[in-house]
């Protein structure tokens, strides 16, 4: 794994070589090939990396004879165009959201040189993606699929983005827009298929899988996995040690549309709905605590653990009672994410 | 022609509706459905609609012996998809730019409901292009082609519109940045490709035409028609009769790194060059007379005229000169620019 981490950075470095030496190569303006080099190197690479590097886990689930280092190294530009994508979208969402730091390091847009600069900085990311595919897969059978994955989860996840946007905007609470419909939406084009979806069924066109049941099966089945992970997540936010996750969560003073509240509106009586509607969506450390104090009345905690269990059992159901994929290539990934603490 | 655009504007009509349609299909909440439709009409369609309807113009002179329904439906997709990514960069530019209106209207990031979603809007407008074109192209030869001609043009246009943005930061004047390298560049890169090239291309793409040699030749034709389109546009930004352009021009006092300052600047005794940097990019009319002035002083008038020549006879050999490709397919175009007074 440690191996596979080391490779990846640098096919990294290599990636991004190429793309700034093609930028030469078309006589760019110097400033312009230096601008799109710190700004590559800022946004892609500091992440976990975890989408990038399912595509490889992926690979060796669908080739149990061996993967070649021809094989590999494709799987691993895939890998990284997932990256970049994900760079793309985190540069826009921080504009958006009004975020102030990413991975550690301030957002590309809070950055006085850059500001504004940044929404073109993120298309040119985008961008980015179909150059490296056409360098690099563009002899692979599975290219123009590829090209087709990446317009369309693209496009997904753009669609989820834009509902939670309008869902809950920026300083406006409505709890009226905030039902389990909405939620499972949001959760699922913004975030499911391109962090689980995507990895899988690009590890599936290299390996040359061409069966739309196998494609359908890996859908049904990352969906669920990234609902999973991302109600975790919102879970982790409210009861979660903010010495392990690394942040104190913010959710319910930033008036997220978060699985908690979802389920705390469907529970509720008539009063304890007051008491949300008067203190969700506040940057006020007592409103917090009164939306906290009523989660324990709801006993949301028992609600998510519930969930928890029942929604894994009908996951690892889902994956032994189907044959058209090898169950490793998801069991690696609802291994990571159960019962995870951060 | 009037005939084309009621045909053309039928068409828009069409792709909103599937693309609409799509969204309900896959059970998308009904308040991001209607946010898609209302965006999708705010943004796209009230243009002057000139790169679609080059794409039906290009059919005509590639296809003397006549264009059928079909082909004719298909280009007017294409030529749709052309104006939608102009959609999505006019979302974005006008929130880097600052921008108040756009087609007579505000820009759309002004909408008060609106603001920094735009940018997402501008992704979710990139993104539709591929699923149109998928819908009504996948079956074409040419397919493939397309798919990476969108992608390249895009790539490029967003690399000028960056060297755009850091040559001339809003409220930073650095004449040193204003050279004719950059400039020519800027003009080729973020205009002439998508503005020229495209709608020729891709008329050739459906065409069935495969000759690289007549991709080179359009896309030299191309990128000098764009520089020439460009160069009369800051021309008639300082020049132009307000009363006939419909706007008063702002370049000088915007600092923008315009064809009339590089030229000044190439010309310009030590002295004078101290009165633009005393003066350029300022807003302030008294700021901007000098500089008007000094265009006076300097005869920037005949300079540009003699330029305007030279470049339309130099045009005009090229396009007579070479055989691959009909001359009418950029006769048409060069036409509609030449001696253009908006």
């Amino acid at each position: 794994m440690a191996d596979d981490k080391k490779k990846f950075l640098e096919v990294f470095q290599q990636l991004k070589d190429e793309l700034v030496q093609a930028e030469k190569d078309d006589a760019q303006v110097a400033i312009a090939v230096d601008w799109i080099d710190k700004m590559v190197e800022y946004n892609v690479p500091h992440g976990k990396l975890n989408r990038g590097l399912a595509v490889v886990d992926g690979m060796r689930a669908l080739n149990p004879a061996g993967v070649s280092d021809d094989q590999m190294h494709r799987a691993m530009v895939v890998g990284w165009c997932i990256e970049w994508l994900q760079a793309a979208f985190l540069v826009w969402d921080d504009i958006m959201d009004e975020s102030v730091t990413r991975r550690g390091q301030p957002c590309w847009f809070r950055n006085p040189k850059v500001e504004m600069v940044a929404i073109n900085d993120g298309l040119v990311l985008e961008c980015q993606i179909y150059s490296m595919l056409k360098k690099h897969c563009k002899a692979h059978a599975g290219y123009a699929e590829l090209l087709e994955m990446f317009h369309e989860i693209t496009y997904k996840t753009a669609s989820g983005q834009l509902l939670d946007l309008i869902t809950a905007p920026i300083g406006e609470v409505d709890l009226s827009k905030y039902t389990e419909e909405a939620y499972m939406r949001i959760v699922t084009y913004k975030t499911a298929y391109y962090t689980f979806y995507l990895p899988a069924a690009a590890a599936m066109h290299l390996s040359g899988v061409t069966d739309p049941a196998a494609f359908a099966k890996a859908n049904e089945i990352c969906e669920k996995l990234g609902q999973f992970f991302q109600i975790q997540d919102d879970y982790l936010d409210c009861y979660g040690d903010p010495a392990v996750i690394g942040k104190i969560g913010t959710d319910i003073q930033d008036n997220k549309c978060g699985w908690l509240v979802v389920q705390a509106l469907k529970r509720c009586s008539a009063e304890q709905r007051k008491i949300i509607e008067e203190n969700y969506g506040k940057k006020d450390a007592e409103c917090e605590k009164k939306i906290k104090e009523l989660y324990v009345a709801l006993d949301m905690e028992a609600v998510y653990l519930k969930y928890e269990e029942e929604s894994y059992a009908e996951l690892k159901g889902i994956m032994e009672s189907q044959t058209v994929l090898p169950s490793e290539l998801f069991g690696a990934m609802l291994a990571k994410i159960y019962k995870r603490q951060k």
